[in-house]
């Protein structure tokens, strides 16, 4: 790894930097096999970082995980109208095993509602089976033309919940529960601010009744739909003939949700709290959160890298030791760009007060702390670094969320101001389609809480939600 | 869930039992994806068990996980004309992607060598790259024609390790490391006494230079390959032209390896330790070491029962209540199908002595214990049933292993006896085939402790090994 120095500017391409701090953070690497990447150990870590606490968030709600078929045969993708139209146009389709064509081709999965429906059908009978409260960690494939590290790829490392229900008011109950824990989890380990909320008729996802989605904004103004979760109704369901006993005796069918999020979160932690020296990685999401970095290699700073080793091994704090022959000027940027929530500086001159330096990411302020008080200190900064993180997140984003009261206040900020854009709308798809084709802004989801007043921004007729509008990954 | 007294008995029709238990216990229900099964929440969560054990021993000796792409080009699968040879029958090949036909068709991966070795040779430059010590836990896919849970799928899940080094010695080395932390991982958490050797020429993986395997004896006598540990020499590296430069600064290639275990172990598991009640987990792997059966509803019941999961929970010991309204015997049944390795029994005339009743799964024996000694009798006999699973194993395994002088010896044994045969081979595959073809036993793998004396038990000429034999699943 050479040139650390050359990370492009976030201010001069953003575009640029991403790639650059993707790739010299180790995080991925290009393949040769087209459209797909490889996941490098640092991002895989992340990812697992990512998995191990959502998993835990999911078994306390009640969840338990399974593993389906990652194939589909074509006549049960076939068999819920909206849902094919949009899937077909990308999925991978398997024609041969062997050297046999096969009688019917299957498709890699690209998302399993059909899957679950299909066993759902024949393992719910009674409302004793229900709900059935089922989650998957698996790879889903679509074959995307054009592909960006943990963006856009063809195949995406992802969780599917998928739910079903006695009653209409538990599956929607179940759509927000899982919506919150989403974004209790962006906002508590990764510090990102998130708004969530409800997605247009034209935006929802293919086959549900409603679709909520979070909504990041990163540091170019550039929304990323950081996780959805869908509520089916009893679409689905009807469409599966899926019908169980109620208590009343009488076969009814049941409500239906699902859930998902994905590796693209890496993309939005890198693109919400990095910085022209590299990654900075939440303490609460660091797979890593201390880097050791001896100067040197007399005696007594072995010494002193073994005994805060040992301190923080004994307090579960994650941490690794840069013992590799590179300079420490190198090293410190390694760290850097790797976003390390600290790194730890442990030199002579420091240790003549028996003191160590240790260095926030955040900040990049040094800490000089005596050798003693390492973990002590730790333990203190973690959380301030992670509030930080959030404030500072929250306050850039909320600095790029404006309101348009007209089409040329709207056209004004569309051109100039880069970020989300709140509006009165009609609710009527032309007025979202006119605002896409003119200025390449899709909407991103309602704003619940907020009151009406004035016409829709598009039409001038009477506006009947607030909208947030935004460019997006 | 009915009759849980339908279990075919294991020494009437093993097939039917294996069959019986794996869909009564819920591991995993058939699906109407063709070849395909899916892995119901318990038998998920003895996977994940498995895994979060496996994954620690692999960071311990320095691996780490990344993800690679699941699609192998068919131009980078024909690279190595071993490899291809041994995988091309069984691949599933994407040919189009949406509507549009692929340039080059892709296989979904069978295994993830070739993949590995690409981009090996894009990323090891110095000896100072080496040694590469990768994992990956994913699915890979085999079209099989006849399928059987956990012992034959088209999807497998598994680990695949795969690691480059700069000398020989040290990929030998790794090759055995890891084979050996198979047998410690299958010895002291599944509670199953592995033989674990090389492989012979006929039988190692395609590419390979060495093989090695882990065999267990299942209950009937029938082998199962538990894990597979493969040293390839620098043969593929050769191949896909990886070259780095050495201390002395000479271009040379690296030596490789691969290993990897699948959700096969949960056959072995059930293979080896079940029976005609059901499953019986060993404690070190049991996702739920305990489950509590409340019998009735009284006060006393259930303040008793939720002092004993405060305790449980306060000591890290999993369990579950169950708390459903079925009858206690249809509960006890249950506990045992499922293979808990305990079950709590909570009854009034218990309690009128302040005791409970603790009943070992492996056993049956109920134990009574006083209500405040519950945690204190548990943590005794957790490692007292694992050892007593892991001794009983053994000594089934033991008696059912043969030695055979002679071709008739072999045959007498082989047509009567269930179990392994060991015999002295000359190492001609000739008389590995005809062992096959008449007895259909293929050899499991060399013997290296054991002294030769006498002649190779097919051919009769000189024996230069010793080997096993046996029937597999």
């Amino acid at each position: 790894m050479k040139g650390l120095e050359d990370i492009t500017s976030r201010d001069v391409d953003f575009a640029k930097w991403y790639t650059d701090v993707v790739t010299k953070a180790n995080l991925v690497d290009y393949s040769n096999v087209k459209g797909s990447m490889i996941i490098c150990p640092y991002g895989y870590a992340i990812w697992e970082s990512m998995q191990n606490i959502l998993d835990k968030m999911f078994k306390e709600t009640g969840h338990e995980n399974v593993q389906m078929p990652m194939f589909i045969p074509e006549s049960l993708l076939n068999v819920e109208k909206n849902h094919i139209e949009g899937f077909a146009p990308e999925v991978a389709w398997v024609t041969h095993g062997g050297k046999d064509k096969l009688e019917e081709r299957m498709c890699v999965r690209p998302t399993s509602e059909v899957l679950f429906c299909d066993y759902y059908k024949k393992i719910i009978k009674s409302y004793r089976d229900l709900p059935k409260l089922y989650n998957q960690w698996c790879t889903i494939v679509r074959w995307e033309k054009t592909t960006r590290p943990f963006l856009r790829s063809r195949e995406i490392l992802w969780q599917e919940g998928h739910t079903m229900h006695a009653t209409k008011e538990e599956a929607i109950e179940e759509t927000l529960r899982m919506l919150h824990v989403y974004e209790d989890f962006q906002r508590n380990y990764l510090a990102i601010p998130v708004i969530i909320g409800k997605k247009t008729e034209k935006e929802k996802f293919a086959g549900a009744e409603a679709s909520y989605s979070l909504e990041a904004m990163m540091y170019d103004g550039v929304a990323l739909q950081n996780g959805t979760s869908h509520y089916f109704g009893d679409g689905f369901a009807k469409t599966f003939g899926i019908e169980f006993l109620n208590k009343e005796n009488k076969l009814v069918t049941p409500f239906q949700t699902s859930w998902g999020v994905t590796t693209r979160m890496i993309g939005s932690l890198i693109m919400v709290h990095g910085d022209d020296r590299g990654l900075v990685i939440p303490p609460n999401i660091a797979p890593t959160k201390v880097m050791i970095i001896p100067i040197g290699d007399k005696e007594e700073i072995t010494a002193i890298t073994n005994k805060i080793s040992e301190d923080l091994k004994n307090n579960n704090i994650s941490f690794k030791v840069d013992n590799s022959n590179k300079t420490p000027g190198f090293k410190f940027a390694d760290a850097e760009v790797k976003g390390y929530p600290v790194r730890i500086e442990i030199g002579m001159r420091d240790l003549e007060n028996k003191e160590v330096t240790i260095v926030r990411r955040d900040t990049l302020e040094k800490i000089k702390v005596k050798t003693d008080n390492v973990i002590e200190a730790l333990n203190k900064l973690f959380p301030e670094i992670q509030d930080n993180m959030y404030k500072k997140a929250l306050k850039r984003r909320d600095e790029m969320i404006y309101d348009a009261k007209s089409y040329e206040e709207f056209t004004e900020i569309a051109k100039n101001k880069p970020g989300f854009i709140k509006t009165n709308w009609c609710g009527d798809t032309s007025c979202e389609d006119k605002i896409k084709d003119d200025f390449s802004m899709k909407s991103r989801c309602l704003i619940e809480d907020e009151e009406i007043s004035g016409p829709c921004v598009c039409c001038g007729k009477e506006a009947k939600y607030r909208l947030y509008f935004g460019r997006q990954y």
